[in-house]
C-alpha cells in the first residue's frame, strides 16, 4: 500500500465508526502515523438508519466523509479498503489494495447482522446495519405497496402490506413506531386505491420484554406507545424461519409477510487472523482487557462494537452502542500516547449516560442515571442528543429542517425508490 | 392494468416530468379521469443534477414523490409502470404492468442521451440525465482519487484525475465549473498525499462557442469564467471514440482519462407505436402541431422534450428544456377541457423566459428578453429562479442550506460513495 515512510510508529485503525473516528481525532495531532482503513469512504450516524428507511431523512445527511473529518492533519491517511486478513505473526495488515505493516494496530471494525446460523433468513430478509440496507428497505417498503395496487389476490395484497420486524431493540421499536406512523398518515393520501388500514406491523421479540436494556418502566411504556400506534408487539416469540414469504415461529403464530426486517441480533464482525477461539468470546466479540488490548499482545487492541471488555456489571460486555465506543476510542488515545512514552496506561471505566428509544412524535422513552423520563419531554431529549451527536453542522441543519417539516406537516417527503430493490414475493 | 372505471374520460399521460406534471395539476381537479405513468416514482428536478453529482446536493432534495404532488384528486391515478408498446389502432397503452385503453393520450416520455450511434461511448462514457446516473458519477469520481493514491504509475494516476467533458451546453458548462472549484477547494484537502494540481477539466464542443443557444456575450463570458476557473475549452473539436482510458477526436488531440462524461446531444424518448418515420422529426422527436397533436390524430398528444413543435423562431422546435416542457403541459390541459367541451382549440405561443446557466461561485451567465447580463448578479438570479421552481417546501429550505454552507464554507459535504461504481480503467 502507498504509505508515506516516516520515522512516527504507524497506528492502523480498521474501521471508521464511533470507536475508530473517536480514536484517530485523538491521535492525529501527535507524532504518530495514523492509517485508518475502512470499507466506505464515510461515516455512518446507525441510530438514524431506520428514518432513512422510512423516508424520514436523506441518506447523506446522516452520513460525514472520513476524509474531512480527519483533514489537516499531516500524519493522518485514510484508504478505502476492505480488510482481508490480519498476519499477528508479522505485523501486517492483508487488504484488498496491498499489504501494510503496523506498529500498533486497532481492530474497531465494529459489528455485522447474527442470523445465527439460519440461511433462509438470511436470505430473504432485509436487515439495517448499513446505508444502502437502509435504502433497499425503503425502495422494497415502496415498490410493496405499488405492487399491492397491482394484483387482485388479496392474500398477496395482504402479505405486500405487512411488515414483521423481528427483534425488540431499539432498531426494530424505532422502525415499528416509524412505519406506524407512515400507515397513517402517508399512506391513505398516497394509495387512496388501496385498504391501506389492511396493514399490519408486527414486532416479534423472543424475551418477555421489548427494549431489554431499558428500565421495567421504559420497556412497558415503549409497549404501550406502540400498541397505541396500532404495533403488534409479539413477546415470548422466536421466529424459525421465513421463505420470502410465510414467517413462521417456535408457536403456533405465522405471519404472510414481503417483509421480513431482522433487527435480532448482531455479531463481532471479526477479521481472519484474530478469528481463532482463544480470542472470541460471547457474540463474536475479541475478548479485551481493560486497557483495550487483545489478550497475549501489547500493541493490538480492539475497541466498540467488536470488542468485548467486562467490568463487575457488564459481565457480557459493553451494550454494543455509540457511547462505549466513544469513549473507548478516545481513552485508547490517551493510553497509545502513555504506551510510547513508557508511563503506565489508565483502565477504562464507562460512564453510563444512559439510553432512549423514540417510538413516535412525542413518543419517546429515556433512561438516564438518575431521571427516567417518557413522552413528549423525552422525544425533545432524544432529538436534541441524536442532532447534537450528529457529525458537522449542514447534517444537524438538514435533519433538523427534516424533523421540523416532518412534524409539522405530519409528512416523510424521501418516500423515493431511487434505486429498485425486487425481491419478489414467493 | 387495476385502475377503477368510471364515467368519466381516461386520460393516460407518459412521464411525471416537468410536462407531464404541469399536465396532471391542470386536469386532476376535472371530471376526467387521469393515469399517469411513470418507471420511478418521483419527478426529478434536472437541472440541478450535475450538484448531485458534484457531492453539492443530497438526491432526496432535487427529487419529489409523484404521489404526493397530485395526492387529493380522487380522480387522478399513479402508476409505476414502464410502457413498453402504444398500440394507435386500438388506443391502448401496453406496459411491464399491463395494458389500459385511452380515451386521449399524452406522451411526455421526455429525453435520452444521444451517442449518435457511437456504441463504445455509450458503453465507456457516464451520462447524467438520471439521479442514479448522477449518483454514479458521484461515486466515479470519488473512486478515482481513491484509486489514484494507490497507482504508482504515473499516466494512469493523471488518468484518474482527468476528466472530459463532451457538450458546451449547460449540462456540461456547469458540471466543468463545479468539478474546477472541487479541484480546487477541496481536493487538496481531502487528499494531500496526491498532486491535485494536476488534474486536468476538458470540456470538448464540437462548435464554434459553448453555450450556443444563448447570446455571444453570454457565451463569451462563460467561457472567460471557465478559463479561470482553469478548465480547458476545446471548441471545433470533435469526441469520435473512446475505450474506457484514451479519448480520440477529429483533429489530432487525444485525452487519458478515466471519466468521460457525454453531455454532447439528448433525443426525444420515443415509444414503440409511435416510432414509425411518418411521426418523427430532427433529433428523434414526434412532430406535433401547434395544439401538440400527433399528425393524423385529434387525441394524442405529445408535450416536452419528446414533442418538436416548430414556429418562425424556433424551425427545429423550442428547446428541451424545462420552459417549453411546463407551458406545453399548462396548455393542453386547458385544450382537452376545451375539446371535451367541443370548444376550439387554442394555438401555443411560446414565452421565452430567457435562459442561464451557472459556471460557479459568483459567476453565472443570464439571458433575459431585454436585459442580458453576468458575474455576481446573475449567480444570484440563477439560484433564486432555481430554488423557485423547485418543488416542495422541504426541498427548498435543503437545497438552500446547502447552498448557503457550501458558499461560505467552500464546501460540498456530500462526497460519499454510497454505492460503488467500479469502472475498471484499460
Amino acid at each position: 500500500m502507498n504509505i508515506p515512510k516516516t520515522s512516527f510508529p504507524r497506528i492502523i485503525i480498521i474501521g471508521g465508526g464511533f470507536a475508530g473516528v473517536a480514536l484517530a481525532k485523538k491521535l492525529s495531532k501527535q507524532d504518530l502515523q495514523v492509517v485508518l482503513l475502512d470499507k466506505n469512504n464515510y461515516h455512518t450516524f446507525q441510530p438514524l438508519l431506520y428514518q432513512v428507511s422510512t423516508g424520514g431523512l436523506e441518506p447523506d445527511s446522516i452520513a460525514y466523509p472520513i476524509r474531512k473529518i480527519l483533514k489537516n492533519f499531516p500524519n493522518f491517511h485514510f484508504r478505502l479498503a476492505d480488510v482481508e486478513e490480519i498476519d499477528i505473526e508479522k505485523n501486517k495488515v492483508i487488504t484488498n489494495i496491498g499489504m501494510l505493516k503496523f506498529d500498533y494496530l486497532v481492530v474497531a471494525s465494529g459489528s455485522t447482522t447474527n442470523y445465527f446460523g439460519n440461511a433462509a433468513i438470511e436470505k430473504y430478509s432485509m436487515a439495517m446495519k448499513t446505508i444502502p440496507q437502509s435504502l433497499n428497505l425503503r425502495s422494497l417498503i415502496l415498490e410493496n405497496f405499488e405492487d399491492a395496487l397491482l394484483t387482485s389476490d388479496l392474500n398477496e395484497r395482504n402479505a405486500l402490506m405487512n411488515f414483521v420486524i423481528v427483534g425488540g431493540g431499539p432498531t426494530g421499536v424505532e422502525l415499528a413506531g416509524a412505519l406506524a406512523e407512515i400507515k397513517k398518515g402517508i399512506l391513505p393520501k398516497d394509495y387512496p386505491d388501496l385498504d391501506t388500514r389492511l396493514a399490519q406491523i408486527h414486532v416479534v421479540q423472543s424475551g418477555n420484554c421489548i427494549l431489554k436494556g431499558m428500565s421495567a418502566n421504559a420497556s412497558q411504556k415503549a409497549e404501550d406507545f406502540l400498541e397505541k400506534l396500532g404495533v403488534n408487539v409479539w413477546k415470548n416469540v422466536r421466529v424459525t424461519n421465513y421463505d420470502g414469504r410465510t414467517v413462521t415461529t417456535n408457536s403456533d403464530l405465522t405471519f404472510e409477510t414481503a417483509t421480513l426486517v431482522w433487527a435480532a441480533g448482531v455479531k463481532g464482525a471479526n477479521i481472519k487472523g484474530l478469528d481463532a477461539e482463544k480470542f472470541i468470546t460471547k457474540g463474536h466479540r475479541l475478548l479485551v482487557n481493560e486497557f483495550s488490548q487483545i489478550k497475549g499482545f501489547d500493541h493490538i487492541f480492539a475497541i466498540g462494537d467488536v470488542a468485548c471488555m467486562v467490568d463487575g456489571e457488564h459481565p457480557n460486555g459493553f451494550p454494543m452502542m455509540a457511547q462505549p465506543a466513544i469513549q473507548q476510542g478516545d481513552q485508547l488515545g490517551d493510553n497509545i500516547l502513555r504506551l510510547i512514552e513508557e508511563k503506565p496506561m489508565k483502565p477504562f471505566v464507562y460512564k453510563d449516560k444512559g439510553s432512549m428509544a423514540t417510538i413516535g412524535r412525542n413518543k419517546a422513552v429515556v433512561d438516564l442515571k438518575r431521571f427516567k423520563f417518557q413522552g413528549v419531554f423525552a422525544w425533545y431529549v432524544w432529538m436534541f442528543v441524536h442532532l447534537f451527536f450528529l457529525i458537522g453542522f449542514r447534517n444537524r441543519m438538514v435533519v433538523f429542517i427534516n424533523w421540523v417539516y416532518n412534524y409539522v406537516r405530519f409528512d416523510r417527503e424521501a418516500r423515493l425508490i431511487i434505486r429498485p430493490f425486487k425481491k419478489k414475493l414467493k
